[in-house]
């Protein structure tokens, strides 16, 4: 990867929602994708379906390929985690090799269902530093996302609601806010890692707001003189 | 108090940038506020200055009363309290008796100086489930007002911000919510009370932007249809 090239990205777990919702924008906008899956089956359907809506939405060439959570980790320049929380440990123990001297970009959030709409924040302060803690130092873990709703994220229209980035290293998070604005919102430098838990807790919130409004709910940041 | 009457506001702690803020925003609504301190001079102090404010902006008459701490949570209806994290605990246990039956609108933002743009939630989760515990079940404890900026709400202008309203009694919730719209804002039903967690951790992020851009920042919910 040069500075001149897009990083490629791979997204673990890639086939839920939020997954195929970020590989939809981030394909449009140009990037190579990779979508993981803990099965090649399915991510191959992910990735049919993407070319699908590509296709309706009159995007003649995207480059998105189907892979292994393990396959994916090691082709991704940048990785992006889109699992259950239930699942977000084990998923990078699997990857934690592939990853090193990169960037992970958890959108973990760590809900507990049925109570998803109760702030349950796991023993470890936040689904971020847990990622940050399993990975080391050497991997670069950047909390995104989490108050985006899936299904904004799969239209291809604007998308109304900010992302707040956490991570202790200040160059990665910048590579990742680039990466939100591709995906049509605008990044906040959110503070370290553990500045996660504000971001996680919030989603929970905001699914209280969902309830009450038959809405898919984000946030702005105001104030900041724009 | 009955439903024909606004109810009496409280506000402990009142002499501090967010409680004179309220104060301001409350009196000038027509509410009956009494600004509680430690000390009866400060509290006189605190009235003084909200008179002249009052003066300022052409507003002729206003019902601000100062007290000490104890008298003013017996005399409210309705008690706020806008103490630093670290002198909460200690001011809720005097006035404890004097709460019971009442709502106490908990401003608390657990912030630990001088790291204040890092999230360090307390252990029982939030300064709101540590009010409530302390409290007990016959006092409604209503997380409210930590994402705004205090000279936002010592202007009187509006205010760029919602109001995320944390709390286990819905009809709490929802006289909190008026005295959120009295001072100018929307107040959003967010969760039960351990919910202010989310609305507590944000405060660090909003301190983490605002340093960026050298601004008071806030929140809007958006998404939801309006």
């Amino acid at each position: 990867m040069t500075t001149d090239t897009l990083p490629v990205l791979a997204i673990l777990g890639g086939t839920g929602d939020l997954g195929t919702g970020l590989a939809r924008r981030w394909a449009q906008a140009g990037y190579e994708v990779i979508i993981g899956s803990r099965t090649l089956d399915k991510a191959e359907t992910a990735v049919a379906d993407l070319h699908e809506v590509m296709a309706e939405r009159g995007v003649a060439e995207v480059s998105v390929r189907a892979m292994e959570n393990l396959a994916a980790a090691e082709a991704g320049d940048i990785v992006a985690i889109t699992v259950p929380f239930s699942h977000q440990a084990a998923t990078l123990e699997l990857v934690k090799p592939a990853l090193q001297g990169k960037i992970l970009v958890d959108v973990t959030v760590p809900l507990v269902p049925p109570r998803v709409g109760r702030v349950q924040l796991p023993e470890g302060g936040s689904a971020g530093q847990i990622a940050q803690d399993l990975l080391g130092e050497d991997v670069a873990v950047v909390s995104a996302f989490q108050n985006v709703a899936a299904a904004h994220l799969q239209e291809g229209s604007g998308v109304d609601c900010d992302v707040l980035v956490c991570g202790n290293k200040k160059d990665a998070r910048e590579q990742v806010i680039k990466l939100v604005e591709a995906a049509g919102m605008r990044g906040f430098h959110a503070g370290m890692i553990n500045n996660a838990a504000a971001a996680e807790a919030l989603t929970s919130v905001l699914i209280v707001i969902n309830k009450q409004y038959s809405c898919h709910a984000g946030i702005r940041i105001t104030g900041i003189g724009d």
